[in-house]
């Protein structure tokens, strides 16, 4: 673009800055209405590699847990009521009828009257319903057990499906693998699963002023190194997803133009549709624009120009995060961020994150961590407009960041960030906040 | 062993059921007393796979950040001085003077009385102190900038150094990394760092009664999966480190010893001592014991049989977590798990993630992720001993989970965990309590 075009744009296509904008949604309307049906192939992936993965389907136990009673504790396995009534003053008598073995089935029963030594873990011989903590007892002779205290049916033991029925869902699709789930899967000899693709996020960034992260030390007065795409990339990942880049355009709409459809592999057809046989690089994709009003404008036109674009929104009532645009290309959904890289993370987290989520068939993600705190200053904030404000913590103090959307060092110096939801003119001094936390 | 010596063990080695553990501490005196020397050594990784890792050095910004003086919003750069009285009532007029290009020096300086178009991203013009939003403006001629509001100086813009000034700290050594350092690191074209290297986890499991998660479906009575290896490799990966599983050995001192010298690389070798040009196979050695009374004591003879073992505790007061042990073998951090699995991740997450990430030179971890919550129950405890509760969030209500610590279902039922502290002999319903998030 000339400097004369571009002035022609600064004073013509945004007077008063809000033409630009032609279908402005709130956050909520954004995270709720915008659900892009894509979902990634399912995969097999085995149990080592499965660490926050996204299961496919529900996954089953497919017999008891641990599978037969085991004893909990060190001691004897008794018939419960055979110590019933004794005490330390007044002992029960059993007698010893040998030992349960570590490991394979037991070789002894538990008669009326006797007891048998088990170690935690090793399988309760036939007859016991408990098994009496070493503790609690006293070895009268080698053959006579004192036991000086009485024990309950269930006690000292776990049952064969304590740990889960046959048939109980051990894993619930939609919800990211933790490592105890990992435990519970390979207790059932579970060692692979089907869980979805991670998605394929591709990532433009697009800027006359944009040079790559790489590009030598000394740039000319103008340039900028493209600090959003890593970052972005970055999150991407944190999300489930397999970030790519796709390049540097220039504020231009005929190269952004072919880069979409190149990312899209829809090099030559409108209108746009999925192919048979032609599918796209990439399950989203992501247009991190250049700073400037150009840039912006581009964006939204190169879309445009594929064919049947579904732009969904362009604009949101977000603060920093205005210029937004969220679009459905040909079953892509494509997300378009504000040039700021500040602006460009913080939506992307509050915005992409949850889009490349719910891609990777993750529709029950875990709570996003947080913490209490007491808000150290005033937050002023527009009705019907959510401000995403960067804290950082200092004991229970949140103490909110200001300054340009531009700037990385607000988000770098930060703990998290505090949310003033749309229906809030802001926020006052002292008030009990949530910081979700940055990390 | 057999029957009989098992007998024997339960019968005489742990008469009361303490007299095996000989050097009990608390899990503060663990957490803050074992502090192992051990680093991994530093290495050089690209930015893109640079999230989350643990810087060695500090790394300085090489130069000013954005580097040059940038209009933060679309309008007219200006001299602040030249609006200062302007209103919609008794507009300034200013001369339009050109604009300001895209991405590189500008062409054109604001003198006084002047204005230069200019839109956000864009270098500031010599002679201009601010930038005023298009809003505040209004075109009188395609020559004359009608001035609503005065700017203030700064205003509309960010200062050459604003983000960072040349040798300010962008990412500090200890603290992993997350989207935006990765950021910030871009925008300073630092596309290579020195991180430390994955500290390396290798996992032995002991007991007669294990075998493999990937054993035949129906295993006969008695034998169970070990579902704690694959589960605490993923709690490595959280932390930073790179498991290694090392099989699974009997209840045997002999053949515990032999593994722990081959994973300690110490094949022969009496005393221990790291010696030149023989090092470790891994840089901590996590023993998840089966659930025998056995073959917690064969760790900790098999320990000592290794000849200068630093035994630094065995047995923690701490619940599910009593028969864990920590050894220094030749400089390899040692940690013996309870055989519970259950127990065995409680106790790994708690005091054995600090050990990984301080391996792995993480000296400034972020916070875990917690949420507060209101007890729904009384949880009582002994004085004196660290109690961990998994509990399930609902609402605000934290509903404490009991059961066997044998149970990974309490695991995977759990959101997350309370700490009942080594001071406190329990907590009431109603208590307002810090939830540690399980994600």
């Amino acid at each position: 673009m000339t400097a004369r075009d571009q002035r022609t744009q600064v004073g013509a296509a945004a007077p008063r800055g809000t033409s630009e904008f032609f279908t402005v949604k709130t956050v909520s309307e954004a995270l709720t209405g915008f659900r892009p049906e894509r979902r990634t192939p399912v995969e097999s992936v085995g149990l080592h590699d499965a660490l926050g993965r996204v299961p496919a389907e529900p996954v089953s136990a497919p017999h008891a847990l641990p599978g037969f009673a085991r004893a909990t504790v060190d001691g004897f396995a008794v018939r419960a009521a055979d110590t019933y009534g004794a005490s330390e003053g007044l002992p029960s008598y059993l007698d010893l009828a040998g030992e349960a073995p570590m490991g394979r089935a037991p070789e002894t029963e538990v008669r009326q009257g006797t007891a048998v030594a088990i170690a935690t873990g090793a399988p309760l011989p036939p007859g016991a319903d408990a098994v009496l903590k070493i503790e609690h007892t006293q070895a009268a002779t080698p053959e006579l057990l004192e036991v000086l205290r009485p024990a309950t049916p269930g006690e000292g033991m776990v049952r064969a499906d304590e740990d889960a029925a046959p048939g109980d869902e051990l894993v619930r699709p939609g919800r990211p693998l933790r490592a105890q789930d990992l435990g519970m899967l390979a207790a059932a000899g579970i060692v692979e699963l089907a869980v979805h693709g991670r998605p394929r996020v591709s990532i433009v960034s697009t800027g006359d002023e944009l040079v790559s992260a790489d590009a030598p030390e000394a740039l000319p007065v103008g340039q900028v190194r493209d600090s959003s795409a890593p970052a972005l990339a970055a999150l991407v990942r944190e999300a489930g997803g397999e970030p790519s880049f796709a390049g540097i355009v220039p504020d231009n709409r005929e190269a952004l133009t072919e880069k979409l459809r190149e990312a899209l592999n829809l090099k030559g057809q409108t209108p746009l549709r999925v192919v048979e046989g032609l599918l796209p690089e990439c399950d989203i994709l992501v247009v991190s624009a250049g700073s400037s009003v150009g840039s912006r404008d581009e964006t939204a036109a190169a879309i445009a120009a594929l064919g049947e674009p579904g732009i969904w929104c362009h604009g949101l009532a977000f603060k920093p995060g205005k210029p937004t645009l969220l679009a459905d290309c040909g079953g892509v959904p494509v997300i378009g961020l504000p040039g700021n890289p500040r602006s460009a993370l913080v939506v992307f987290r509050l915005i992409g994150v949850p889009i490349v989520r719910l891609v990777g068939g993750c529709t029950d993600p875990w709570p996003e961590p947080s913490v209490r705190a007491r808000l150290a200053r005033d937050l002023p904030s527009a009705a019907g407009r959510l401000d995403v404000v960067q804290v950082r913590l200092d004991g229970d103090d949140a103490e909110p960041l200001f300054g340009s959307s531009s700037l990385l060092s607000i988000l770098t110096a930060a703990d998290g960030y505090v949310v003033v939801p749309e229906a809030a003119t802001g926020l006052a001094a002292g008030s009990d906040v949530e910081v979700m936390l940055y990390r």
